[in-house]
């Protein structure tokens, strides 16, 4: 069978394999990114139009894409409505963007660590991914101007609030630089947001392509953190050079989004019971945030450094003796617990051991303490090995 | 701004544009694939659980998939669930399968004329289109051979039940032949189905796929001809060595398929109102293709020649003299009426003037003969036109 080149780039999921194995329900799952199963609201669908049912455009639902406008409006963004496109989940963005920069050997600059099915993506597609890498506030601003002098990437693909997976959020002032930095060497921002919302403090930063004076950008977002991932519902905004491309790309890929998900999302942006559950949200995951924090200070702190996430789904652990925490994965299964090993989220896997990714939105506080005690106990095994 | 080199050949979507045009109320389209607004059937969503809410596998929901493969075993089709891959339409499905199989400069093989977003897909990723031509009962047979012995295209794509845009049917002879022509140069067969079940006569006959002995397969299929498209669910079913990275496709492009329409679809495959439903549209599509055909008669009689199409959603029409259907747009607009030209459907327009492609499920039989007589017209002025 002759495949096409693509296909020898296209990697087997951990992250889905994973989830496949942390699905038996006596696995206890810090692995995933799921919303808590509690926190999914009610919908209702008994007012939904039956022309619904009908094709639609590629663009999305014109009222769905004037809500989203006037959203992103209100944090900073100039826009009109013109330039937002639906997408099926803004996994799709990433495809799509794809499609319309990269060529096999084109390079893209990407955070280290990044997220993992970006990065899968952009393989697939043959990008060369240079790596900036990440500090508490951003990335680090000499390697990033050194990268954009001594290469010429298509894009910059950035997650600067609540990054998954290292839940850092870009200062005020990284923002700016970077803004400055793109607009200087003329690269076209990527910022992928789905978890600005999911916010525990007072702390807020307007998006980094909000700060843009003269380089190309594609903002995206999701419903799936805040109202219901089953939708399938996401959208990008893309200056309009880009956006021509992408709505062409969107056609071809699966001509629309799906109308039923567009109209229920509509239902909930910018409404006040929108507002309201995104704040029921913030109080139930700050609470397990703050459990999970106490919880790893008990069973992690001689094992591992953290920063306490601000926002987003995520703890992103550095181990204090770094081992390949890719090995770890088989051990903790066996003790029916799951995590998220750090190397994926690297281009270069190898050089970056001894990182886990610990979901926190998707186990009750009270299990908390059993399952991290249960994977100290694996990590501990493991440095007891390599130290034999 | 440096874009991949597949966006040189990302066209304008003629249909995009047409659809658009023709959405304006005072225009009479025969241009879109649309269902009748009428026969789009209630669909209720007060029983759906709240759990589909949340995130799902990238397979699709298990139930689905059990309820799929059940209606392909019905159909000839030897087949499980786990070969079923749900899909976000079944354009996705050749979003995928070009991501499968093409580099640029691979070549594919497919019907002249074919289906135009198909086209697209295959040419965005750099395929070289090979055609064979259409006969009224399927593929010129010797034209298939050739292409199979002088080339090795990595698919064969086909439509062989009532075929957008000929509405051809592979005869059962063909359909034989076809499938041993495939096992014998071993070249994979895609086999794309939206319209089998909108069917008028009595005629049937079990897909190619269910006649292979060793050729890989890719079968693809929609609720959106028979349900309601604006939930965006098809899916494909694939041998084996297929759908191991035709999955991981999946999980790239969307993660998985929104799991509303997916739980609708579910509420249809396979049940007894489902059935009805199909008849209840078969017999209110047939009144429609009559009356199409009375209209026809009256108003092109000496202008076009065509097949009754005994299923599917169009009429396929030879001018006695052609000429480029693309230059009749404009003048057929500007009578308020929109039709599909041919020259688009095939690998070389330039070689293939004088075809119309005419939807009559969309138009109220009442109202066929005003428009068919205003593009009838248009059509006479042309040949005027060109005869001055």
């Amino acid at each position: 069978m002759a495949f096409s080149e693509r296909i020898s780039r296209l990697k087997s999921s951990l992250i889905r394999e994973i989830l496949a194995a942390a699905q038996r329900p006596e696995v206890m799952s810090f692995a995933g990114g799921l919303p808590a199963e509690a926190m999914l609201p009610r919908v209702e669908w008994a007012d939904m139009p039956v022309g619904l049912g009908q094709y639609g455009t590629s663009e999305g639902e014109p009222e769905l894409r004037e809500a989203i406008a006037a959203e992103a409006r209100a944090l900073g963004i100039a826009c009109e409505a013109s330039q937002v496109l639906i997408v099926s989940g803004s996994q799709q963005t990433l495809d799509l963007a794809s499609k319309l920069f990269i060529d096999p050997g084109t390079e893209v600059l990407v955070e280290a660590p990044t997220y993992l099915a970006a990065l899968q993506a952009f393989q697939l597609f043959g990008a060369e991914c240079l790596a900036v890498p990440q500090e508490a506030d951003g990335p680090e601003l000499t390697a990033l101007r050194q990268r954009l002098e001594q290469h010429k990437p298509a894009f910059a693909y950035l997650i600067p609030t609540f990054q998954n997976p290292s839940a850092v959020r870009y200062s005020e002032a990284k923002r700016d630089a970077v803004a400055a930095l793109l607009d200087e060497f003329n690269v076209t921002l990527i910022e992928d947001e789905p978890y600005r919302e999911l916010v525990f403090d007072d702390g807020s930063a307007t998006p980094i392509v909000s700060r843009l004076k003269t380089a190309s950008w594609i903002y995206t977002g999701t419903v799936s953190k805040t109202l219901l991932p089953g939708l399938r519902v996401g959208f990008l905004i893309a200056t309009p050079d880009l956006f021509v491309h992408l709505l062409r790309l969107k056609q071809s890929a699966d001509l629309h989004t799906n109308r039923i998900g567009q109209w229920q999302a509509l239902q909930w942006i910018g409404t006040r019971h929108y507002r309201e559950h995104m704040a029921e949200l913030r109080d139930f995951y700050r609470v397990r945030r703050d459990a999970m924090q106490r919880a790893l200070l008990e069973h992690f702190s001689e094992l591992a450094d953290w920063e306490i996430p601000q926002g987003g789904l995520f703890f992103w652990l550095t181990l204090k003796c770094p081992l390949d925490t890719r090995t770890l994965l088989k051990p903790a299964l066996e003790q029916n617990v799951a995590f998220m090993p750090g190397e994926p989220f690297f281009i270069d896997p190898e050089q970056n051991p001894g990182y886990l990714r610990l979901n926190f939105s998707h186990i009750a506080p009270e299990r908390l303490g059993e399952g991290l005690q249960r994977l100290a106990q694996v990590v501990r095994q493991a440095h007891s090995a390599a130290a034999a």
